[in-house]
């Protein structure tokens, strides 16, 4: 027979989220939850300096709101150190040098999908600045059982639209054309004539699960008109790209409690746009249009017009946000701050996660110090993912090669038991 | 009380190789070279459309064999079979389109170090020929415990030396500069005047495990000397390079045997050399003495210049093989032909074992297709490898989604029995 206590910590999915952001949520059990609280505060009492009183009555109120609830709330601090965690640990992300500098903005007191897209637009105005770039973090409500969260959907809050026409070819961005027709049929008209950069509206979920669209006002994104200063060919293709990569699909976890909104951007690198977006066969597949701009009509017979069409598109990338006085770094830059950020992680005592294929600059791969190191992804929360079963799954935190304490034992001892009560 | 047809079936490393070799080799019982054995002459089987009396037949007299010696003794024809499926599995090669065109060479009957180098220089002879490189391996006798093996301690046949100079510069290749050690160490002297591309000795290992040098003959090994059609400085740097990577360091395992000495060729991709052989700072480190030639003198205010003069001195290479008449592909054309590959392989129904960190050109990397795949490294065997404990851990028949046979389901049951009785 088991214990009242037991079947509590035992129960799985006590939050759960509604519909489709339901079936993307990570499901821990009440222990799982403790544990990744504990592992968190304790990061939180070392980092702040925290006495060890200061931290047990902490630890006393965090449990045991989470024992009665569910759940419990972080302060302003700790967020603020848990969103600057979750970045640091991403796997994926080569710009993390500056983690400690990322802006948070606490806004769990707004909650309505109009609240929250007004907020966005605050965001966006405070990350573009007057053109150098600010890492900013919003952190919306978390989930919670009785109180069905907000989101956005869309994966950015700036994307281009891509349309498909009746004889099967894309105008715009080919990753959009699923998206454009969504929206589309919700309602949204796009411009009278349609055109390979056209933004999209937000689309967003109400705590119902509702879908609701908001157009960006007018004037408020900041757009890059892409030339080069050699070839004036390329001017003519009328590239152009959004200053800000607004991430907005992503679930911050930190401490045990899931943040299913909460849109981060930082700023891009220019293989980013240059050598993936406009040069990808399903992103815009420019680059045949590109190395004619180049004065390679007859690259047929040059084995490298990509590899030299790539190079010039970079360059002409990185000068038109020079020129625009938009932030922007080349991938040898930040492959060389990436370096320094893992020597100042490892003077820390702090391994570093990552994840190889997504830290590779995809252009003079070999010639950037990153394609020469072994890496590993560590799966360490706090940290950004997707959805449970692909990128959210076996995110745990991180053991480290501290003693363990008593708490943690009690935990994997409880664990092991639920394991097999659960056989 | 065990019987003793289960203590032998139990028993582990029963060919266990000698020294540094021993270190190296796969270790497995008798019930995994059964099983191993049984899938490898079961896909013999049905490739050569052979009875199932004849299959039967053979498989009596290997496991007999296997029974009684530990080892079993490879036909001609299964031999020659199971080198292209070696090749045809290994996940870290992006040529492997014309896997059956493979010439093997079995050379079994060879077993002293002199004799093999010998053959060797012939493997050489033939796989050059008159520059349309042949892929080509070569077999000699495989690794049995009465019988210790000959093999090549040297990485390739044929390499540049590396000299570590009392001023901590190097001259010639970086990686080579402990084997460089070695070998003068061992007696090599050298050339009288030490210069970049100097080709090193070929370093042996008798049955006995002691170390002997062989020096390839003059005028057997053919390099291309590097130049740029457009650029004469670079003309005046003196780059070189040999026209036949001929890997000897990896041990071919087919069916349960191991052949510690199979020595392979195929023939380069330009970014194999001028992405990496001279462009890596751990080897000839040339990236900043290549730019200067290609007019980049300024070339620090150039993010670029890298990018720059990694295409132009891939572009050096591939025209100067081809004025030579030596084969050499680029990375579109070599993706291009894997990704055929992948269709082919489809079509027959096998999947495709490929490790994308090493399968993905270092250049140009996202406008080739195998960036975009979603690639597995299924660790078949017939397979290459170099130690048991790194790439050749974890390598096993390919299931696949066959009904299993009694026979594996046998194997199976029986290996679960013996790992219990191994706790």
């Amino acid at each position: 027979m088991q214990r009242r206590w037991q079947r509590q910590l035992m129960g799985r999915d006590q939050i759960r989220g509604v519909g489709a952001l339901g079936n993307r949520l990570r499901r821990l059990t009440c222990f799982d939850r403790l544990d990744e609280a504990h592992a968190f505060l304790e990061l939180f009492a070392q980092a702040s300096n925290q006495s060890r009183a200061a931290f047990r009555r902490r630890w006393a109120q965090a449990s045991g709101h989470i024992l009665r609830f569910g759940w419990y709330e972080h302060t302003g601090e700790e967020l603020a150190f848990g969103a600057k965690l979750a970045w640091r640990n991403h796997a994926r992300c080569l710009g993390r040098l500056y983690w400690d500098n990322l802006i948070v903005r606490d806004r769990r007191n707004v909650s309505t999908p109009e609240g929250i897209f007004a907020d966005l637009c605050d965001h966006l105005a405070l990350a573009q600045g007057d053109g150098r770039v600010r890492s900013v973090i919003s952190i919306y409500p978390s989930a919670r059982d009785n109180e069905p969260s907000s989101y956005v959907e869309s994966p950015q809050v700036i994307q281009y639209a891509g349309y498909l026409g009746s004889d099967g070819q894309v105008t715009g961005d080919r990753r959009s054309v699923e998206f454009t027709r969504v929206v589309k049929a919700l309602g949204w008209h796009g411009p009278h004539d349609p055109g390979p950069f056209d933004i999209l509206p937000v689309l967003m979920r109400d705590g119902a699960g509702h879908r609701r669209l908001f157009n960006l006002p007018d004037g408020l994104v900041r757009e890059v008109a892409i030339r080069h200063p050699e070839f004036p060919d390329l001017n003519d293709l009328g590239l152009r790209w959004y200053a800000i990569p607004l991430i907005s699909d992503m679930i911050l976890s930190i401490g045990g409690i899931e943040y299913p909104c909460a849109p981060f951007n930082g700023f891009y690198m220019c293989t980013e746009i240059a050598s993936r977006n406009l040069a990808d066969r399903t992103r815009y597949n420019l680059l045949p249009d590109v190395a004619r701009c180049f004065g390679q009509s007859s690259y047929v017979s040059d084995v490298f017009w990509r590899d030299k069409a790539l190079t010039e598109l970079n360059r002409a990338m990185l000068e038109s946000f020079e020129a625009a006085g938009v932030t922007m770094l080349d991938h040898h830059t930040a492959t060389d701050q990436f370096m320094q950020f893992l020597s100042r992680e490892g003077s820390a005592g702090r391994p570093v996660s990552a994840d190889w294929a997504w830290i590779v600059p995809p252009q003079a791969s070999a010639s950037c110090e990153v394609f020469h190191l072994e890496t590993t992804d560590l799966r360490t929360v706090p940290n950004f993912y997707r959805n449970r079963s692909t990128d959210g799954s076996d995110l745990r935190p991180f053991r480290g090669h501290q003693p363990r304490s008593s708490l943690r034992r009690f935990f994997e001892r409880a664990r092991r038991q639920m394991s097999h009560a659960g056989r």
